[in-house]
């Protein structure tokens, strides 16, 4: 028995996130069905996060123990052949026994994409924000400041995922903003993520850049934990975890 | 009675082409339904040109005559707020009387995008053509000079379409290979093209990057009309008109 890393990108568009679900199409459960093809076993893998129905990954982490030892540039290959065009592995290799892509993660990138033309991108359906109005991008990247840190930011939470935690406390390493050719990247590294945090923490950005909560809200929100205090979720098609660092 | 131009993009993934089709959705029913939806008129638009099913367009033109005289801004602000996701109309102008989208074109651009990595990309599934192999740009170069020019073009036709024109004699203005990031632009200027004729052009070139077929295929292929000179059709996926110059 190995243990594999995995890294692999998908489009989640057509998916129910990544975890698996009995009813419902998701990027676990296609790739537990192309290693049961591949390899004829039953194996779990161990994602390095959840994602929500609709969020992109380029550099998504799973790790699995398989019985077989074929060489890895054959796995990817043979994996690679038997999953839908929207998974693609880019890598695999053997880890050591202690590896977990949950649990060893050190930190996780997200990138969340705005489409700020004013016009709609056909090619960029299901993969970016289209928000058409002005951004106050100094403003915006002022307010990205105070989220870095460690911080309660329970009010950066979607309800339903503070009973499935312990603690609401999370560290941001960086918030970057670049904007250019008419598109907004939000670029935000941490320690860990609450339910729908980076959306909720994008989101409010944008009220803070439309005048719908000031820049000190986002103290108060600490604070309180007043999930008014934050601003709405921005919609699932904008958000990529970009990778996983180890 | 006005006369209007419109450019328009648009995602061809989910279409039968642009061109009307009792059975299939088409781009153009779906811009005929948001001109009726709009301004309450049932008017028959002029594209730029016939595309196939699955390709794509940056900026495509068509003209149509309208009664209603509001605003083009209005008009383009009215129209997107109907089309579906994967058409947008990026600007409309009123236009002379004489304006033909079709017949008062001077040239039109074409690009095919190939993802030339080793693996598929998950966020251009439909949006680019994959082959992994290694393409011989000079080669490729070399032969495209050859395209440049007036000539009978009846080896780079689909057969179904031979029937449908009087002449097969076309001319290619410029044939322009970016290679750059693991990506083949072709980016072809003429001032009309035949059924499947960027497509099968494209293909040539692979065939001749690949030696399947030689740069003097060419010239025989010119001057014989012989389809199997010629390369294979390419997939529409990786074919994009980029614009209409009049």
């Amino acid at each position: 028995m190995k243990n594999y890393k995995f890294i692999i990108s998908f489009n989640g568009r057509n998916y129910h996130g990544f975890q698996r679900q009995p009813e419902h199409p998701t990027v676990q459960g296609e790739i537990e069905t192309a290693i049961h093809k591949v390899t004829g076993e039953q194996a779990a893998i161990t994602g390095c996060s959840r994602t929500d129905a609709g969020v992109h990954a380029r550099k998504f982490c799973f790790s699995v123990r398989l019985e077989i030892a074929i060489p890895c540039d054959n796995l990817v290959k043979a994996m690679n052949a038997v999953l839908p065009p929207d998974i693609a592995v880019t890598s695999c290799e053997e880890a050591g026994e202690d590896f977990n892509a949950r649990f060893s993660a050190k930190y996780k990138e997200y990138i969340y994409l705005i489409n700020n033309k004013e016009q709609r991108d056909v090619f960029l359906q299901g993969l970016a924000y289209h928000y058409p109005h002005k951004i106050n991008g100094e403003l915006m990247r002022e307010a990205a400041q105070l989220l870095i840190g460690l911080h309660d930011f329970a009010a950066f939470c979607k309800s339903e995922g503070l009973k499935e935690v312990t603690s609401t406390v999370r560290e941001i390493y960086s918030f970057d903003i670049n904007q250019n050719h008419g598109f907004v990247e939000l670029i935000v590294r941490g320690n860990g993520f609450l339910y729908n945090m980076v959306r909720i923490m994008a989101g409010t950005l944008i009220y803070i850049s439309e005048g719908k909560r000031s820049i000190f809200d986002i103290e108060d929100a600490f604070k309180t934990g007043d999930r008014d205090k934050a601003g709405k979720t921005l919609p699932p098609c904008g958000l990529y975890l970009n990778e996983v660092h180890y």
